[in-house]
C-alpha cells in the first residue's frame, strides 16, 4: 500500500482553462479513487489529434477548464473499493474506451463499445458520483474521456485500464494506448485486407501510418497514402506506404484519381483524418462489388456524411471503429507484445513543462507523436 | 432449330410510349439475336417496382418509347453466334444483371457486379451493336435493363440468362428472376443474421417479404416489419414477420421506435422500399457495435444518403446489393431448386392484354406480385 493511498495528492497537471489557449501547468489536487476506480501515476503521455479537437472546441462541445490527454503509460498508485484485478505498482495503459466485461458489447465478439465505459467526449466527470476528482484552488476541473493523462496523477475507471507486461518500455508502448492500436486495429480487425490487395490510407498521421503498418502486415501489395501535407510522404515510406496522392495536386475529386490508379478503386480504405470530405472520398474510392471503407477520424459535431445511395447498392461497404475494435483489457496486453517498431511513431519528445510544444507540432503537421515525459 | 430462327418475329409487346401513361399492346418486330445474344419466348412475367419507377420516370431518367419488364420465365427460341451453353427449348429466367464469367467481378467470390453485364438502367440498346432489337412500324423501341420481358419475344445477352431445371413450374419460379431472389439473397448472402437475432425489414412488398423469409430461414427470432401501408401487415405474418411498425403511427423517427423495442437496435436490417428516408432509418436502427444494414431499394437519381458519421464510428455497418448478391447463371439454378413457397408471393394474375392492371395493383399497394400470362 503506497503512503499516498486514500489521500488527496497534490501534483502538476496541464490545465486547459479556455478553448484554444495554451495549457497552464498548475498545482492540482487529485482525490483518491472511489469504488471501481484507480489512481495512476502517469509517466509518459503523448498527444493525439482527438485532444486537439476538443481543446480547440471548434467543431466540438466546449467544456472547460479541463485536463486533456488520453494516450499514456503509467503505474497504479492506489485502487478504490471493489477493484480486484489491479494493484499498486502494476504497469498500465489507460484507454479512452473501457471494458466492463459484463455488458452485451463486452460479451460480443464483434463490439468493443462497452455500454458502461464506451467513449463519452461530453462527460467531464467520473461515473461513480458524477463529479470530478481534480481541483485547482478548490475549483473542479473536468476530466476528458475518462483518462485526463496530462497530469502527474489521474483517476480512471478500472475498466479503462489495461494491465501490461511490466517489462514493456512504457516510454514507447504508451502510444498503443490510443493512436497506434486504433490505426492498426482499424486495418487488421475491421478493414481486413487480403494478401495482395490494394489499400488507401487517408491521413498519414500516427493513426493513418499505424493503419498502413496494418496493411503491410496483412500483405497488401499497394498501399496508397493520401494526405494534404506532402511532407508526410517521405516519412510514410517507412510504414509501408507505396504510393502517394495529395488531393491538392488534382482538379478532380481524389476518389476519381484513386479509381484511375487502381482500375476502379481500392479493395480497402481506412480514413484517419477527421475531415468529412476525406470520409466521403475514402468511401467512394473503394471498388464496387467488394470494397470496404473504414472510418476512424473523429468527425465534427455537425458533420453530415453524404453520398449517393447507389454507391451502397454497387456493393461497397462502409464501417467505422473506435480503438480499432480492440477490447482494451482483453486485447491490449497482447498488442503490447507484438513486434511493432513503435519508435518510428515517436518523432518528438518534450518535458511536461513544455507540453504546449506538442500542440504546435501537431497543428503544424511537423511530426507524428510527441512524447511528453512527466518526470522531466 | 426453330423455324423462326434467323427471322424477324412479329409478336405482341406492351409498349410504354410515354412516362406514366398506360402501356399499349402493339405488334412489334423482334430482330434475331446477334453474337452472344439469345431470343426468348416469354411465357410468364411479373411486375417489380423497379419497372414502375422507370415507367413513371419521376426520379429516373426518362427513356421512351420503351418495353419494360425484367421478372420473367421463358424458353429459348434461338441463339446468336458464339452462344454455346444455351439452346432452343431451354427453360430460362432472364436477369437484369448478367454474368460474363470472365471479369474480375465474375471471378470474385464476393461480387455479382459483372463489368460487362451489370445493371444499366440508362442503356436502352443491346451491347453488341448499340441498337435495339425491337421496332414498331419501323420505329425502334428501347430495351429496359437488357431484358424487356413485356413482350412475347425478347432478345437478351446470353450472360443475362439463367438456364433452369425444365421441371420447375415457370409460372411460379419466374418471380425468382428478380424480386424474390433479391430479397432472399439480401438477407442470406449480405445481411447474414445469426440464429436468434433480430431483423428489421423496411418495405413489405415482395422483395421485403422475401427478405423476411430469408431471416426466418436464417433462424432470426424477431422479424420486425416496417411499412407505411398497414394493409401489408396481415399478409406479412405468412412470411415470418413477427412484429409490425407503421412509421405513421409515431411522432418520432421510426429508428427510435425500433431502438426502444429492441434495447438499442436490431442486429440486422434490410431496406426494400426505394425511399431515401427508409434507407436512412434502416441504417440508423441497427444496434451499435455489431449492427449491419443492407440497402436494396432502388433510389431516385438525385437522392442523397445522409447520416452523422459518428454512426459508423459506433460500429454500425452499411452495405447494399443488387439481386441479393446472387450470380445469375451460377446461383439461380439452385435457388430454383430450394423449397420456397413461392406461390405466396403471387397475389394477382392477369392476361397480357390487361397488363396495366398489374401497374394499378402495385401503385395501390393491393398485393405482392401480379403474374402476367403471355398466352392469355
Ligand atoms: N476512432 C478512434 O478510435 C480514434 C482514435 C484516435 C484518433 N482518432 C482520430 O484519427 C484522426 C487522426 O489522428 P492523428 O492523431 O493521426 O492526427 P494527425 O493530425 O497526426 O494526422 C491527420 C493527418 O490527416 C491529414 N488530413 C487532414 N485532412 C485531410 C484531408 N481532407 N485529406 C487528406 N488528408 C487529410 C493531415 O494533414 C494529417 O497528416 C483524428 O481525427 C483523430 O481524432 C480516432
Ligand atoms: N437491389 C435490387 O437488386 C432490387 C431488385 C428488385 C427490386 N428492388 C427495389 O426494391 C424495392 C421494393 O420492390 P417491391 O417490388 O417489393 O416494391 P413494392 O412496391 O411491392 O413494395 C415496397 C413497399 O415499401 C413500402 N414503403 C414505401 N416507402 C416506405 C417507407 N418510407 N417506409 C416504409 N415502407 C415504405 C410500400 O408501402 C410497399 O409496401 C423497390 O425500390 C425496387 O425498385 C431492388
Ligand atoms: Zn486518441
Ligand atoms: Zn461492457
Ligand atoms: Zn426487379
Ligand atoms: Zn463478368
Amino acid at each position: 500500500m503506497s503512503s499516498t493511498a486514500g489521500q488527496v495528492i497534490s501534483c502538476k497537471a496541464a490545465v486547459a482553462w479556455e478553448a484554444g489557449k495554451p495549457l497552464v501547468i498548475e498545482e492540482v489536487e487529485v482525490a483518491p479513487p472511489q469504488a471501481m476506480e484507480v489512481r495512476l501515476k502517469i509517466l509518459f503521455t503523448s498527444l493525439c489529434h482527438t485532444d486537439v479537437y476538443f481543446w480547440e472546441a471548434k467543431g466540438q462541445t466546449p467544456m472547460f477548464p479541463r485536463i486533456f490527454g488520453h494516450e499514456a503509460g503509467g503505474i497504479v498508485e492506489s485502487v478504490g473499493e471493489g477493484v480486484t484485478d489491479l494493484e499498486p505498482g502494476d504497469h498500465v495503459l489507460p484507454v479512452f474506451t473501457g471494458e466492463c466485461k459484463e455488458c452485451r458489447h463486452c460479451k460480443s465478439e464483434e463490439s468493443n463499445m462497452c455500454d458502461l465505459l464506451r467513449i463519452n467526449t461530453d462527460r467531464g466527470v467520473m461515473l461513480n458520483d458524477g463529479k470530478s476528482r481534480f481541483s485547482v484552488r478548490g475549483q473542479p476541473i473536468y476530466h476528458f474521456v475518462g483518462t485526463s493523462t496530462f497530469s502527474e496523477y489521474t483517476v480512471v475507471h478500472a475498466g479503462c485500464v489495461a494491465k501490461i507486461n511490466p517489462a514493456a518500455p512504457l516510454d514507447i508502448v504508451c502510444v498503443l494506448s490510443c493512436g497506434i492500436s486504433t490505426g492498426l486495429g482499424a486495418t487488421l480487425n475491421v478493414a481486413k485486407p487480403e494478401k495482395g490487395s490494394s489499400v488507401a490510407i487517408f491521413g498519414l498521421g500516427a493513426v493513418g501510418l499505424a493503419a498502413a503498418e496494418g496493411a503491410r502486415i496483412a500483405g497488401a501489395l499497394r498501399i496508397i497514402g493520401v494526405d494534404l501535407n506532402s511532407n508526410r510522404f517521405e516519412e510514410a515510406k517507412k510504414f509501408g506506404v507505396t504510393e502517394f496522392v495529395n488531393p491538392k495536386d488534382y482538379d478532380k475529386p481524389v476518389q476519381e484519381v484513386i479509381a484511375e490508379m487502381t482500375d476502379g478503386g481500392v479493395d480497402r480504405s481506412v480514413e484517419c483524418t477527421g475531415s468529412i470530405n476525406a470520409m466521403i472520398s475514402a468511401f467512394e474510392c473503394v471498388h464496387d462489388g467488394w470494397g470496404v471503407a473504414v472510418l476512424v477520424g473523429v468527425p465534427n459535431r455537425d458533420d453530415s456524411f453524404k453520398t449517393h445511395p447507389i454507391n451502397f447498392l454497387n456493393e461497397k461497404t462502409l464501417k467505422g471503429t473506435f480503438f480499432g475494435n480492440y477490447k482494451p483489457r482483453s486485447d491490449l496486453p497482447s498488442v503490447v507484445e507484438k513486434e511493432l517498431e513503435l519508435e518510428k511513431f515517436i518523432t518528438h519528445e518534450v518535458p511536461f513543462s513544455e507540453i504546449n510544444k506538442a500542440f504546435e507540432y501537431m497543428l503544424s503537421g511537423a511530426g507524428l507523436r510527441c512524447l511528453i515525459r512527466m518526470d522531466a
